[in-house]
């Protein structure tokens, strides 16, 4: 595979590829999968020279762009980061297999049996950042859901991916996968092109920006699993324990402000604002954080900068808080309806039948009492891996492991039988009888 | 209500109060959803001679239209079709609350529980053909899985569904349930504006002609339950029962012709194709169907049509069958991905082998063996109700039934905890400990 070999083939030829090497990897036992991301780590480790020399070529050129230092720190990819995530990968492997699982099983009547059965979704697009790991990671989480993949990685990583698209495709060769199954494209015209391939691409995961997620999520027909926005808020309620209220504040402000799941907005209880407030802003200060309320917090904390109307819809992804003062949880939930993105939502209250009520009638990803926003996240959940976070209202929502990269068929067998038998006059019964 | 109010209104606010209604509703207690059930049924009750003079105004008006038989077979609502639909709405009440059901449980630390909790999607936007039994039914489903419902019924149907409306809100404000969680839209371009609200619409279920549904799809960023076409097709192996293969395409074809599960192509094994299709061929006749093949099935049946390229990815919903012999099933399942709507395909074999490779290799919603595609159905498959059967690859998929009208969101209840605590040199280990 070479840049010149992918510019030659249309897209569409690809992605045709792509999608019939999927189908057949798709039916394979989870034991092949598992040789396959076997072998991946294998040829993974036998080129780490070759792709640590091209991310330094990436490096060295994003450096003459004068690139940050955050966006280096995510491009550089020397040998111990390669080694932990070869060692991913084979995490991975040991990941049961989301393929094959039985979710109903059911008798209609004698002989003729329905099972639901999960199944690979098909081919994944997945476009991401100046990572190069995440094309790693990615490809080894579709192999083992039985998906094809096509990657864009950001352009500032373009030698490093192709290291390791090739290494990953020539371990593949060794295997009863055919490596198309796993492809790279390296411009940005081919990431709009691919957004139009709805015959051919079942599930787009796009990584980076609120903009760029808006962007793919606005132009393209096939699904799309992540999300734009990330504008969480935290309740402090009346009946907030006001230690609590504090950590909790300040962790899901600031212990990794950048994350989707880090809080923008805090709401307040007016028989509460005052000593919370107060309590609050000094170690606020301490992290950095700079705050902008509204009319009442000032009353308390003058010092602070007023928040205008566009505050509370901003993601500041900063160490910045806006604080609203609010006549009651009705207030606050009201709020967050206008103005939150479904995807964490947080209430700080000793009163347990308080909280439920805000854990039912908030609609979002998730609702969580008495803990930070920042739990939000498939590791923290337990999941084993996450594709990504879903804002959406249907499932898959909230943050999404291995489960969201399956669907599922109802398979249903027979000898012979036909609906004609159940239907009319003298209609045999369903027996529906789970098995 | 009435139309004069309605027109009042703009539908902007119509959704946000429906929204702001199925919020309280969303939360309600299984026992009051059935309350309110139950309160519809004896509303509709009270009102039955109404709905039905309401009815027969629509019958007259759609005569004089000049309606044809089947439309206007389905028009008419007459006391015995209200009873029986009456008593559909009290087996709504009897099943299970797809609400409230604790799909994950587990502990992520000591005192820090994360549960997935199925919730309702909020407010759903069904646009439904001229049946005005399909108000009521899909309004008592809506209710019991605590989601708001707008409806547009077919314009031939205008005042019995203004009927059933009126009934059913009257019912409702006898409970616990704002009446506004169901609200009737009575124009085509209120539908179009519907389309738009994806802010306050969470879930489009459209019913009708394919190009409608697929003009709903194309038209609206809000997901869509529902699917535009169903070219279903059956495969007759080498190894087939010829007795089974005819039986079961007989059924597939003609039991009803106009669902979308019945078959519009028959593809047949080179091997088996001169037996099997002059076997075959006189049953149709019998029936009336007339059969279109391509040059290897003329070489068997002389008197059949000529099958053209476009033959192939029609949906005839009619008494029409193409056929095409194949070389193998490879050639079987290539022309299914080609032409296929991933709606249902099925195959014929004694060969469990063969159907196994069939079944894991076909992407579709249904994939059935040995049996009639006819099956491919809500109640067949004991859900207790269909709202729709989708095609799309993602999950919902296939029949659905009250599961379709349901999320999940994630609550974590903790005692204090800050992800600082889980990160970092000294980390504290989650214990993941499913309960």
């Amino acid at each position: 595979m070479s840049t010149v070999e992918l510019a030659s083939i249309p897209l569409v030829e690809i992605a045709r590829k792509t999608r019939d090497a999927s189908r057949k990897l798709g039916v394979l036992s989870t034991e092949a999968k598992n040789q396959a991301i076997a072998a991946i780590a294998e040829a993974l480790e036998s080129a780490a020279s070759e792709i640590v020399a091209a991310n330094q070529q990436d490096c060295q050129a994003a450096e003459k762009m004068g690139i940050s230092k955050p966006l280096y720190n995510r491009l550089k990819m020397d040998e111990t980061k390669l080694k932990a995530t070869i060692a991913g990968v084979r995490d991975v492997g040991k990941l049961p297999d989301p393929v094959g699982q039985v979710q109903i099983h059911r008798e209609l009547d004698e002989g003729l049996i329905l099972k639901r059965v999960t199944c690979p979704l098909g081919v994944l697009g997945v476009i991401f950042e100046a990572r190069p790991e995440a094309a790693i990671q990615i490809s080894s989480l579709a192999i083992k859901s039985g998906n094809g993949v096509i990657l864009k990685g950001g352009k500032e990583a373009i030698a490093s991916c192709m290291a390791i698209v090739k290494a990953i495709r020539a371990g593949l060769a060794k295997t009863k996968i055919d490596p198309d199954v796993v492809q790279l494209l390296t411009t940005r015209e081919e990431t709009i092109e691919l957004l139009k391939l709805d015959e051919y691409v079942d599930l787009i995961i796009p990584r980076g920006s609120n903009s760029f997620v808006r962007f793919v999520q606005e132009n393209t027909r096939i699904p799309v699993l992540g999300h734009a926005d990330g504008v969480c808020h935290l309740y402090v309620d009346e009946a907030a324990d006001l230690e609590k209220a504090v950590a909790i504040a300040i962790d899901a402000k600031t212990q990794y402000p950048a994350a989707c799941n880090a809080i923008e907005t805090l709401l307040v209880h007016r028989a509460i604002a005052p000593q919370f407030l107060t309590a609050m802003a000094p170690k606020m200060a301490e992290k950095g954080v700079e705050l902008r309320g509204d009319e009442a917090t000032r009353e308390a904390l003058p010092e602070v900068k007023v928040a205008t109307e566009s505050d509370w819809s901003t993601e500041y992804s900063d160490l910045i808080l806006s604080v609203k003062v609010v006549n009651d949880m009705d207030a606050a939930i009201a709020h967050i309806t206008t103005y939150g993105s479904k995807h964490t939502e947080a209430i700080v209250t000793e009163n347990n039948h308080t909280a439920e009520i805000f854990l039912a009638q908030v609609d979002a990803a998730g609702v969580f009492h008495n803990c930070s926003t920042r739990f939000a996240d498939g590791f923290r959940y337990g999941f084993g891996a996450e594709v990504g976070i879903s804002t959406q209202q249907m499932p898959p929502r909230g943050p999404v492991g291995l489960e969201g990269l399956i669907t599922y068929k109802y398979k249903v067998v027979g000898s012979g039988q036909i609906a004609a038998t159940y239907s009319g006059v003298n209609a045999k019964s369903f027996t529906h009888r789970d098995l």
